[in-house]
């Protein structure tokens, strides 16, 4: 089964869209006992726990490597569990690095990826150009690889907003990423700027190929689930792009004052579901 | 001492502006026992046991995270113990991680970067902008950040090459880090475009700011060491720049049949050491 065929078949099973972000940040998990690789563990079993007894469930998964990363080997040994655990749960896991470097490295960073967290798709940088992505596509042709394109904060600008002979820059490499287009090349669209993300779905629907969207920026960084999904009835087929949401449901305990930490998320989990499904399943 | 005097101060005492990347490849290491983690770390012992033995001396090192992550946990180990072996000796070392994600995140990036390996500067990816660079500034206020301006790659030309208001990508990024400029923002420019780095120099001679240029691809992938210092010399003070060079000083054995690897290693760096200096302290 190719990536597409993946997010497809997840989304069916899942009846879902979202994909939930594991970003863990200690000083917000309430699990004090062990180290930062059983805290974070205990933590993320916990809330797959919940989301199976209730059977409420998300269509993707997306580890954030810096999350873990920041606490160091045991953090980055806790980032491989934590896939394997998901992906075990039959969740399709997108690991959230960001690569992006020359050929031989890029080779190199497509074994971590693949070989070494066994995740099924990965994110990638256009900034170092097409033989920094296609290493990813040739070692591991099924796999997924999202490019960032418009992404979610507000220095984007600085670069992706250059005006280009009356084209700002991201549309730039949203033709581009059309035009590197193999099965599971996809791109990462932030949630926050609706319009812009109307205007790449327009090049990408244009274009006839199939290109899955990774959106993050709903949520604790206040996109709006309505403009997005409005901007995501464009495709014929809605269920191969993902909807991201990280904090607000890891953390969802947080608002949801006497439920247990897992399932709040779980709950969290099911209003994202609920409001999307109701716009984009009619 | 900040990175700038940093740069100053290893280039003075080791009289040398090159860089030695340090990117294991398992199959080109001459070592047979033990894991990967052992033979990383036996290799680039001895080569830094025969650079102290021969006084040859490179000005910085630059290991390359994804050379040493495509082996997991035991390769991303070694590459801490690297740092620390590199370090110990006084050479200040460049993690090459090109990391580039949003504020929350780069603030966990920049705790990888800065307190797991004890790095004293980092490669940033400039694609999201200044608030994916200024959470390692400000958390790390005395280290060194370069970000990618004209990387060395053929399809680099893919992004940093689109022409913006009859400039080229790469100089309105340049523009950008000038402006962005603070004590240890530096720029990573490539050997393989000569012609480019001279008018990336000119911006940033222009701007009046000290920006620390880290110039990959001279060696393997062919860029002319002679060309760069023609470039460099545009410059107040070459000090604070380092030209890189990695596979062709690591696996240097392979060209200088005869010698064991750690001395060929010395050999090599002997060479790039002097004709540099031959062309740039005059």
């Amino acid at each position: 089964m190719n990536y597409i065929e993946k997010l497809r078949a997840s989304s069916d099973t899942f009846h879902s869209i979202v994909c939930l972000g594991l970003d863990p940040v200690l000083a917000d998990i309430p699990i004090q006992d062990g180290g930062p690789r059983q805290r974070i563990y205990n933590f993320y079993e916990s809330i797959l726990n919940a989301l199976l007894h209730k059977k409420i469930y998300p269509a993707a998964v997306k580890p954030n490597y810096a999350f873990y990363a920041q606490y160091g080997l045991e953090g980055i040994a806790c980032c491989a569990d934590v896939i394997a655990l998901y992906r075990n749960a039959g969740l399709p896991v997108i690991l959230d690095v960001k690569r992006g470097d020359i050929g031989s490295t890029a080779d190199a960073y497509s074994r971590e990826a693949f070989d070494f967290f066994n995740a099924d798709a990965v994110t990638l940088s256009p900034y170092m150009g097409y033989d920094s992505i296609e290493p990813f596509i040739k070692n591991y042709p099924s796999k997924g690889y999202y490019i960032l394109n418009k992404t979610s904060n507000k220095s984007s600008a600085d670069i992706q907003d250059i005006m280009v002979e009356g084209r700002p820059m991201y549309l730039h490499v949203a033709s581009k990423i059309a035009e590197w287009h193999k099965p599971g090349i996809g791109a990462v669209v932030g949630a926050t700027y609706p319009e812009q993300l109307g205007q790449i779905a327009e090049v990408f629907v244009g274009s006839g190929k199939d290109i899955p969207l990774l959106i993050p920026g709903v949520g604790t960084q206040g996109g709006s689930v309505k403009d997005v999904c409005k901007e995501l009835t464009r495709f014929s087929d809605v269920r191969i792009h993902r909807i991201n949401s990280s904090r607000a449901i890891n953390y969802a305990y947080k608002k949801y004052s006497g439920l247990h930490f897992a399932d709040a998320a779980a709950q969290a989990l099911k209003t994202l579901n609920d409001e999307i499904n109701s716009l984009i399943f009619q």
